[in-house]
């Protein structure tokens, strides 16, 4: 997995009308974000020189600052290249792995979990604990999460390493602020602010920074670190159907963060009953337990046992998963025509399900989406593995390191 | 109707790495604009020093930028107001009214039209056309609103105004460059790039910038005039249904600018055929010549006649117009539910209808959007009048000279 980078343009800095000693310390910021970024967003490992040809900055700014990244553990050195013309040795920069670390959490309704990442990609520590969370007491699994997540981090802190922050996934309308948790109707959740009641502490009892987040959204995210378009739409295929809407690498979302609720698309007003009080959800006929359940296997039953039976030809599991296909290429069709976006990435169940849904979501978007005929979707498996919202959390923690290093260095 | 502001935040502007004599040149501009802005975005019309204190500038340069935006038309002063302490007296200053010209023009499925705004946000010339243009000759129909066009350009630059540019609105599928339509299906248009067919001349032969955007997004601009949210889902009912989604005061395009057609949203799929070759899509519900049918007139009839008809208590009238309202709420809680937005504008035929649908649309969306039990979601009748996309698309050309006024003065 490629490093943390901070593509995601930053404002401009605004310069405050303060004295000017505030105004030096803000300069000082900023250029420290300017050598930052340019390591951090580089394509090949970049000598000082190359920063500040990159930055604008004098090279002995340049110098200074990258020691300072270098001391506080956001960037390393690799050893010295030899010079193609007369002069020191050149020193590549790159993120500092085992360093600093981000940590992303998630309560889904079969799982809870905890990933930590640091600065290179590498997946440092982790926890997963799978089961039915289905109406679940949110004290108690939050409790839960705060001990998985104190082992995680007591694992990183025994290296040497340093949390920067947490990230929690949840499957529900999370506000825009990272705050509040409206209402999660596969958990049960509502009304919930989980950060006070999580509590979650470092090692020597400091508050850490926890953000709250939709969990497509943060899957989503963890696209980004592969090789995807800069604009795409994610599915997140779980018990619940969630989406992220990705436009030039930034999540849009919406005026209060609340968007991507494809699974309550309406794909068929005379379908089956949702929890959500509507009929004919896309849940309904694609979310996870539906695909289970249609395909006579219990709901506690990984999706791995329906590719069993789909690999068998049963046709039972064939016919439910088409059907869940064709509705998913219905609300997907929507989508696209609602936002406009020109890639959907099938994240979550569908990942596994990909070789027998793909190719139906595709014909109906192909043959429903209005800009089909001139400029075609492009409908793929997401690349960022299980549990993808727990490296879109970490992510996340890491980017806003990397976006403002002062804070860690 | 409020005078032109610039309140879409521009980008940073980027300091090139010229020589000194071109950042003089940038750093110039960069602050005419933000004279032009401190006087456009004022609430109360503003004094030199009030520019002056709103944009961090000396007074001399910002006298010797308003003279420069006066002198261009751009920029008015009012009576001076005698000085609450010693000293002159302020002059008030004002968007320029009946100098500076934007054209809005369109195309659209029963009229074609153009209308010029000046910068205080008046109409200072119309043309408009009604009759139907379902599968015309593009040639033809532009070479007639060229004869419009020409028209009022005449009238307009014989009143000693002068034309900044056009923006053509057409009810289809627009790049978001604003140079080519992909299909507009009730034309029965398609790939076609309007602007030079159209060769849109001032009177002294200077060709004039034009650029094509989708009708429902330009007139979901034309709502920002009034008192409106900083965001909303605009809904433009015609022949076709298009919707522009405004965040924070600007339109998001999507990833091409094909968004927001919410017209082939699938309401119910046993319903009736739609020419895009779906079934049961929003505008075999909801579109203009639908209602009329459906009440038993014939598809050339105004909207009026089918409120005299509600009016009358007619049941057939009733019945499709509540059939009609029912597939629209339905669309639009999907709507909400992809984007999230809290605000929906109904514009085009429901404005007339809104007596009858507005109710309808909001019972369904408080039904369907998963967000409305906690935050309810606003249903209102567009406020900018007939022919909305003509003001859009006249104040976008007006908002992008405001935004430099440089080219202007």
């Amino acid at each position: 997995m490629p490093a943390i980078s901070t593509t995601t343009p930053a404002a401009a800095p605004r310069v405050p009308d303060g004295g000017s000693a505030s105004r030096q310390h803000t300069l000082r910021e900023r250029n420290l974000r300017l050598v930052a970024a340019a390591v951090f967003e580089a394509t090949a490992p970049p000598s000082r020189a190359d920063v500040a040809a990159a930055s604008g900055l004098t090279r002995a700014t340049v110098s200074t600052l990258v020691d300072r990244l270098v001391a506080g553990g956001l960037v390393a050195e690799l050893p010295p290249v030899a010079a193609q013309r007369a002069g020191r040795p050149a020193v590549p920069l790159v993120p500092a792995g085992r360093s600093v670390v981000g940590l992303g959490l998630e309560v889904n309704v079969d799982y809870l979990g905890v990933r930590a990442l640091d600065l290179v990609g590498d997946v440092v520590a982790e926890r997963v604990e799978t089961g039915s969370l289905h109406d679940s007491d949110p004290r108690e699994v939050l409790a839960r999460l705060r001990a998985l997540a104190a082992e995680a981090i007591a694992e990183v802190e025994a290296a040497g390493m340093r949390v920067a922050g947490a990230r929690l996934a949840l499957p529900g309308l999370v506000d825009a602020r990272g705050a509040r948790l409206e209402v999660a109707p596969n958990l049960g959740w509502s009304s919930l602010e989980p950060v006070p009641e999580l509590d979650l502490r470092a090692g020597d009892g400091r508050a850490l920074d926890v953000e709250v987040a939709n969990e497509a959204k943060l899957a989503a995210l963890a696209e980004l670190a592969g090789d995807v378009p800069p604009s795409f739409l994610y599915v997140s295929g779980d018990v619940g159907v969630g989406a992220g809407i990705v436009v030039d690498r930034q999540l849009f979302l919406g005026e209060r963060g609340w968007n991507g609720e494809i699974g309550h698309v309406v794909v068929d007003p005379s379908g089956p009953r949702c929890s959500c009080g509507a009929s004919g959800c896309l849940e309904q006929y694609a979310g996870k337990e539906v695909l289970l359940r249609g395909s006579g296997l219990p709901t506690s039953a990984p999706v791995d046992a329906v590719v069993d039976l789909l690999r068998a030809g049963d046709v039972a599991a064939l016919d439910t998963v088409r059907r869940g296909g064709r509705a998913l290429g219905a609300a997907l069709a929507t989508f696209v025509n609602l936002v406009d976006v020109s890639t959907i990435v099938l994240g979550g169940a569908y990942v596994e399900l990909y070789g027998w849904v793909g190719h139906v979501v595709a014909g109906v978007v192909e043959e429903r989406a209005l800009a089909a005929p001139f400029a075609p979707v492009d409908v793929r498996p997401a690349a960022a593995g299980k549990h993808a919202a727990l490296t879109g959390g970490a992510r996340e923690v890491l980017r806003s390191v990397v976006a403002d290093p002062a804070r860690w260095v």
